[in-house]
């Protein structure tokens, strides 16, 4: 099947976005590739590849902020200067699954642009609620397309083909361009015994190797995992194995809202515990549904039922499947843990498993959260210990197949943290390529191979930009500064009314916040009003009357040093002052 | 050799904890354990056993802040109130071992109450400098024992014995109470292969056994784990491995300050590759320097030497020891890694061994230090998995070895997590006891025995409390809650002059930190302002002038409102009304 690349571009360019650098254009008859998030990081997987007049993005990811460097922010998004800039040539954006890291920055680039979105059914049925809730679900141009599928982009020609992953539906990409292939992995890992039974494609890939492949773009993540990831499918006997040692309580299960074959094998243990299995959380409700819907999913008879059927079942008949595994603190697991779950309370004898891998970064909530459970008297079985989880990921052994399937001239590692970079970078070079050969990139780097040989050349715009509220791009870094700053010592307010000759008429009053408890603590708040006045009328001389940036000072100056001798904090302090 | 403990007490309640709970006292004739920190959550280990009007302090330690629950606070420290509450009968403060979890809050303790305090010589000299910058070493009572030392604390008499751990000179307790024998694991792993020779004394844990013990309280830390915690002898093929791998470049390894037996085997890993050996970072040069005065490092000939001589020295020479392991942002470890050290420039071929384990809540920083090391091109060698770290807790065959030994009657989990102690529990009741033998506790929980059946009964206040600066306890829930406010979101400022009719005649003004960035928002600021005079001018009627307290919600309202619709953010919004 063929599809041909559409027109274009229902919507102006916003003027939300950062401004983007004037840059150099891309050397003519030749192939570039930039990444433009994902790389030297976890998540935000977003990159360009231009060949003349004819570009495609490749994913649009989001990335979650970290609450200490960022507080308050809700998303990072990455700076879309570049392809906005490059809007005319840009004829397709192709996402290789539906992970957030690869589809949640979409809504913020549709408001700017409108190319065909190219997906697989069940990406783009995720595409589909998140554009929903954004209300731009009516104007986007979203086309399914499935392994072995050819798409068309001017100079360019896409094939796709499958790849295992945590989330069904995962494509590799094999990019036809004037100068030779492309082939991006996609998030991967070779399974030789799926769920689905639908394995990543290696006689494929072995066919684009005698073809030829120029250039390969491969998942890091996992690299400095030696061995093969394990199956999908070794999580089963862990599961069996748990169920089997759960013999009166509820069953309470957590991953990721769209590992369709996690659920899908709970499912069948379900049903062979002769248990019924319901889903909480909206997002793995709408996951497994949207799954079931596609085929993904091929339920036991009698098995699966709604949240409302099985709180009138007794405990060792149910299985609840619920979100939440990051302990994100509204969520039913949360609530569950701290007790105060409107539906379900966790008692003596439940179980939880854990199947999922802790993000970095969420270690303590996590950690917290099962503590509570075993509080209420459950038990928790846990990821890789009981053998409950595994990744998605490929571990070094997949890396050096694929390498050894495609035998690419050059190796671009992507979608991982600079230490996972360098292992792969490693494993390329035990895979025969030279040093020069693999190319370590930072986001805005341009790749560019003109026919003959490959080199950096140039940078273009690229780099997070936060989201807060309906703010994009608004926050930077002086205001997480101040952030952080009343975060630390709070704040103390310090609001006085002088005559022009500076006769104290009102106040000063001092209002704090996130620095003491003031009702426990008025004299310290009287000695710093008493701090303030003396400072003012130390001030004066006959001869110079203070103007009013020098009040401020002065006041400001007069609380610092008061409140650092008495308790060694540094408040944020804002004096104000006017003039009455 | 036996010391009798002294007399007591040349201070007077301090007033900065939080005030005691009234509670019943202990039953005449009965032996009482209450756990005052460290039950829970790992951290903060402090207990207090009784009999009658004698009373012995194990352990003081400090906890660390979560930075995104805790902002800006620098320690959390045991809530002292029973302890101050019970000091006619405190006659010793025993030290398990020289780590901060179980030392760190001693400073604040002896502001109020002046015990004896006993502990091994390296623990000792550890508290010494603690104790010195905090100006309380010249009254401080710091008495030296040794394992196979006894104490008489009136009717108690302790035992040392030695256990190996991650730091020199640890010890166990055997208590003998007037109703049985108390034994107190301290942190601990059996090592039949300890790298200075001194085993975890089982003989004595043996004869222990058999004379008869009544209770074990033991360290939970690592009852996940399956088989025997590896002995730190293990690291050294690691660390030679890493050596044998480092050719041309600098290498620089990072371990806890106080992780004597490492420093040992870098020391004689240097030695044998010809490098020579230098300490970086204030507490890792006492602490080393400290051990070495002791007899603890049998340093090699001619191979630690001075900072200074080592910058003299070629990368392939030397060695660094450093702390900063957590990723410590003023560490020399982060500015290495930053590229901001002004000493240590690290270049390619470089090599980081990372000899420590990441505290859960780093994990975000210490990776980010990592991938900052790989990103000038050095080389990474990490804890287990290039076999470079060990644990100095015991798994759980160690403990299933320590209560084969001990068969008591009596077992309480301690110093873990709830998850931990569960574990443990699992295991004592594998070992025989049965469930009701085996006390989960909670801090403030009193264990009580008897002379014929132990149970809980009742408890006493315990809890955390939290350290800012100079100020001990007063910051709580509500200058929490209001940084988490002010870091998530930023506050906005209205000042504000009205004369007594409602007629604005100063400002509005607004002043905002950490909301949007001031300079690029005029616009936003302006109309801000608007919204106030609009929201003032339509809130009077002629039968209706408003209080201020009214025109201050009006005032906030408005602004609320306004952020709300324009951004959806919640910023702080303090109005500052005057009349005028």
């Amino acid at each position: 099947m063929e599809i041909s690349a559409g027109e274009q571009f229902t919507e102006k360019l916003s003027g939300s976005m950062t401004s983007a650098a004037a840059v150099a254009p891309p050397p003519p008859n030749s192939l570039s590739i930039i990444p433009l998030g994902g790389m030297g990081e976890i998540g935000k997987n977003h990159s360009i590849l231009q060949y003349d007049q004819d570009a495609i993005i490749i994913d649009c990811g989001v990335k979650f902020p970290n609450d200490v460097e960022q507080p308050g922010i809700d998303l990072i998004i990455p700076d879309f200067s570049y392809v906005l800039e490059s809007q005319q040539q840009v004829k397709a954006l192709i996402l290789t699954h539906g992970h957030e890291d690869h589809i949640g920055s979409l809504p913020f680039l549709l408001r700017s642009i409108n190319p065909p979105i190219y997906g697989s059914a069940y990406t783009l049925g995720l595409v589909r609620s998140k554009l929903e809730e954004h209300k731009l679900l009516s104007k986007a141009d979203l086309r399914i397309v499935h392994p072995g599928d050819r798409i068309r982009v001017g100079a360019l020609v896409v094939d796709f083909f499958h790849v295992c992953h945590s989330i069904p539906d995962g494509l590799g990409l094999a990019i036809r361009t004037p100068v030779g292939t492309v082939v991006h992995s996609g998030d991967f890992k070779f399974d030789s015994t799926p769920v689905d039974g639908f394995k990543t494609d290696a006689d494929y890939l072995r066919r684009l190797g005698e073809e030829g492949v120029l250039v390969l773009l491969s998942d890091s993540t996992n690299t400095e995992h030696s061995g093969d990831t394990p199956s999908e499918r070794e999580v089963r006997p862990g599961l069996e194995q748990v169920f089997s040692l759960v013999k009166k309580g509820r069953i309470i299960s957590t991953s990721f809202a769209s590992n369709v074959h996690r659920f899908q094998q709970i499912l069948e243990v379900a049903h062979q515990f002769k248990r019924k299995v319901a889903t909480m959380g909206m997002s793995m409700t709408y996951n497994m549904g949207l799954a079931h819907e596609l085929g993904c999913i091929e339920a036991p008879p009698d098995t699966w039922v709604s949240f409302d059927e099985l709180k009138g079942l007794p405990p060792e008949k149910s299985v609840l499947v619920c979100t939440g595994s990051q302990g994100e603190p509204m969520s039913g697991l949360s609530l569950m843990a701290s007790g105060q779950h409107s539906h379900v309370q966790v008692r003596p004898g439940d179980a939880l498993i854990y199947c999922a891998r802790v993000i970095p970064g969420n270690e303590r909530t996590v950690n917290k959260m099962v503590n509570d459970f075993y509080y209420r008297g459950a038990q928790v079985f846990a990821g890789g210990r009981h053998k409950v989880h595994v990744s998605g990921h490929g571990y070094a052994g997949d890396q050096r197949r694929l390498m050894e399937l495609l035998r690419p001239r050059y190796f671009i590692p992507v979608h991982g943290e600079m230490r996972h970079q360098v292992s792969h970078k490693q494993l390329a070079m035990e895979a025969g390529l030279s040093a020069d050969r693999v190319f370590m990139m930072n986001n805005g780097d341009r790749w560019v191979f003109d026919g003959k040989q490959a080199r950096l050349q140039g940078m273009v715009a690229a780099g997070e930009v936060m989201v807060d509220g309906k703010g994009v791009g608004d926050i930077g870094d002086v205001v997480l500064r101040d952030r952080k700053h009343l975060s630390e010592d709070g704040m103390v307010l310090c609001v006085l009314g002088l005559t022009r000759k500076g006769e104290i008429v009102a106040g000063p009053d001092i209002i704090s916040r996130g620095f003491v408890y003031e009702r426990e603590n008025e004299d310290v708040l009287e000695e710093a009003r008493n701090r303030v006045r003396d400072s003012i009328q130390g001030m004066q001389t006959p001869d110079h009357t203070p103007g009013w940036d020098e009040v401020r000072a002065i006041v400001s100056q007069a609380l610092k040093r008061y409140f650092k001798q008495k308790f060694d904090r540094r408040p944020m302090i804002l004096p104000v002052v006017m003039e009455l």
